[in-house]
């Protein structure tokens, strides 16, 4: 039993993912959610993801010992900054946020003696979203970032990497700044990539796609208020990573219009290197 | 049963799974194989994908009342002009190619009379490759794009279209050009951006990915050797569909680079529409 309470902010895919996972690893004795829906609230309770909610912020972090922010990004700072008026001495903050540097410069200077935000990033996820798509086992063999910044205590750092391992995670720890620029790559790139392929396909080709552009495409069915929010938070580590990709798919432009069969082979090969140490 | 024998030029993943198909559903009596490699017909026979190989296209073709060809695409045709010339009057050809143009320009009039192609495409198959990742069921609930040539026979066309649907396969019809147009948008663009993305992301940053780079990416793992005859038989095509989706995306470098959050709403909810419409 790593906390008495634990309270979750946005109790969705993933804060839902966090309860049920606490619960079932006994991370803690109480969790508690924060939304805006109490219809939703409801729903996760039902679900076992939480055990009780409510719609009020101020209410719900106040007996929290672990508070876990799982909002849509450009609500993650307010939300820390607003709570911790409201809450025990000690008590740590941490966050499932898929961009971090905005959300730290934002909190930075903000929070009173003695409370604590650890930044931390599941790489765990789908493009689906609700507590209805919650699982406890999301965490298990997935990496979550912990990116600690500069006035943050050993103390607080282990207890919120402990809490992320104990929902199943191996924890990769680097700089907001790192992981913003790594993520544009990883994961934000590629869903506007995704995006961008469905959004020019009409829909009465539908019925000539096979595996390949559902796969392509599957994470553009993920929610456009979720992903908005990331882009704008990280805009320019995304815009140098579509630079890059840019370029890469250029030089297949021009060795296509080129016919250069060996320069196609070799840029495919690249590729597929990569994918193939990547794994099923 | 209907085919005494069927022979399966290029016995891979779509030639394995042609064999296996129409073993188990009955549709031949007896299947041959046709390949380059000794060892890869040896074990396409221990797995049950054909009765018996040869590298031998004249013998493996000669007692053939179907002959499949589901080579790379840029040896299909050169393989069904030279088998023509050896086998039975009355024979069919089909194909498994993931383009038709090219390869009914340069089959036309070059067969000899009673012997008629009716070239086809089932939209399955995945990155991997070779007989072991043959599937019996790989063409169930799976579309097969037909796309008759002026010179068919109403007979042909409607053998072709039971064979591909006695492998399970539901069968649409188009023309070649057609099919070309559209499987530039819906296959070989799409298999262009996974491999840009894949090739362009350094090997350690593959930590930092989840399932949204995994599944964008999946495809990059394909067989370069199958996949650039593929962009180079349907040049045009792929290209046009390239710079509709350098459109697509310099619309959201635009609105990101403007802070346009609600058009960046917007565009990445068209996308969420389509990618709906085709279902998990």
């Amino acid at each position: 039993m790593l906390f008495d309470q634990i309270t979750i902010v946005g109790v969705g895919l993933i804060g839902g993912s966090v309860g049920l996972a606490a619960k079932v690893r006994g991370v803690a004795r109480r969790i508690v959610g924060v939304g805006r829906e109490p219809r939703s609230l409801a729903r996760a309770v039902e679900l076992g993801a939480i055990h009780s909610g409510t719609c009020d912020l101020v209410e719900g972090v106040r007996h929290a010992g672990l508070i876990v922010v799982c909002t849509p990004v450009d609500q993650i700072a307010e939300i820390i900054v607003q709570a911790a008026q409201n809450c025990l001495r000690g008590v740590i903050f941490t966050d499932g946020g898929s961009t971090k540097g905005s959300i730290v410069a934002r909190v930075a200077g903000n929070l009173p003696e003695g409370i604590e935000f650890v930044p931390a990033h599941p790489l765990a996820g789908s493009e689906k979203s609700g507590p209805e798509n919650a699982q406890s086992e999301l965490f298990v063999k997935r990496t979550t970032v912990v990116t600690p910044i500069p006035t943050n205590s050993p103390a607080a750092i282990e207890r919120v990497v402990q809490f992320w391992q104990a929902l199943g995670s191996t924890v990769l720890m680097m700089s907001p700044d790192d992981h913003d620029r790594a993520l544009a790559a990883t994961s934000h790139l590629p869903h506007a990539l995704a995006a961008a392929l469905a959004g020019m396909t009409p829909i009465d080709l539908l019925s000539l796609t096979a595996g390949g552009f559902r796969d392509v495409t599957r994470i553009a069915a993920g929610d456009p208020r979720m992903w908005v929010p990331i882009f704008q938070a990280n805009r320019e580590s995304v815009l140098t990573a579509l630079a890059a990709f840019t370029d890469r798919i250029s030089d297949f432009r021009r060795m296509l219009e080129a016919g250069d069969g060996a320069g196609l082979v070799r840029w495919l090969t690249e590729a597929k290197q990569v994918r193939d140490a990547l794994g099923s």
